[in-house]
């Protein structure tokens, strides 16, 4: 049988979700989880990443309208999942995501404040009835995680958008994963290490409801 | 005031579209109407172009999913109609559009059978009630315009359909034409002197209902 999943790591820039990533890898790891596979969103393919290059960089100074980026998201979304996320889980591997579905819904319906009718029917359009097995969500005030990205250096188009529109994409994030079960809250404001402890013992306790649900 | 209008012209890949939109032109500057734009879907900003190449040519061979190619052509669009073509109609230009949302609905929900509550959401809320003044859709059996088409050098990869993919997207065109009083219908298999002749007086007829509407 095969039992792979598709885990994703969310939040707002600077949350910490390379650290959180390295943090799911070695924890599965260490249950002998191993087959693994990796996706960035958007991006993963030849032309997803392409699509990543237009909506961060535009082209030639052209203003990109909010519902351009949104539709190039979903251009991007679905050639990853078709073409990588699908064909890694049908052959056994594990796939973590760093960004998903969830990051449009939490960016462009409420950052940007696009049609939710659109947005629903998008996603439900689009992906089926595909979505993670597991998100982390790393919840942080957009003010430290943005003070951290630019510590990193240069900020991209959306990076360097308003901080009301990082508190709206927040307050959708809080508002979508209160609502459903596979999404679960990481307290990102905490130090680094309580952080991991976090992950770490919350993915050990999901890995367990799994293995029970699946005997 | 203002009377500028948006006028496409639609059909399938060897329907005359070209050779229609000289006599669209030469008809509009015979009436002493002179002030004019053009545009090209998909394409028509440095965006939308980009897009257009991804579309027709793809990416390191990768396949471009149908649904991917449907949310590219809606980003093309909204960028063209945002930055292009209302702008263009509010500084008084008559715009003439090759092709325009009609190919969409044709060749995407027509041909390739992708979902209409996707293609009705994506319309209505991508484009509000943006609409062609008037549509002129040169109607000819595929087997006719695919054969001019392929006398005129390389097919693309939406041009290498099967041909029961136009006769599906053909069914669409006209269908849609049939419950739509701002979509007229030009019998593109007759001799071109006879399509011109149409064409010319289909416009100059329309131009004096739009005068007397304007009184």
């Amino acid at each position: 049988m095969n039992n792979s999943k598709f885990i994703v790591i969310e939040g707002l820039e600077g949350a910490g979700k390379t650290s959180a990533i390295q943090t799911v890898i070695d924890t599965l790891k260490e249950q002998g989880i191993t087959n693994l596979a990796f996706t960035r969103e958007p991006g993963g393919t030849p032309l997803a990443e392409k699509l990543r290059e237009l909506i961060k960089q535009g082209i030639d100074g052209e203003k990109v309208t909010d519902k351009a980026e949104l539709l190039m998201l979903y251009a991007a979304r679905v050639q990853l999942v078709e073409n990588v996320i699908k064909p890694a889980l049908a052959e056994g591997k594990w796939v973590i995501g760093d960004r998903h579905d969830l990051s449009s819904q939490a960016y462009q319906g409420g950052g940007r404040g696009l049609d939710k009718d659109l947005m629903l029917s998008l996603r439900n359009t689009v992906l089926g009835d595909f979505r993670p097995d597991l998100t982390l969500y790393l919840d942080l005030d957009p003010a430290i995680g943005l003070a951290r990205a630019r510590a990193r250096g240069e900020l991209d188009r959306i990076e360097k958008e308003s901080m009301d529109f990082f508190y709206r994409t927040r307050e959708r994030y809080q508002a979508l994963a209160k609502g459903d079960d596979s999404i679960i809250t990481i307290d990102a404001s905490q130090a680094i290490e309580k952080v991991q402890a976090d992950i770490r013992q919350t993915l050990t306790t999901w890995l367990v409801q799994q293995e029970n649900k699946s005997l």
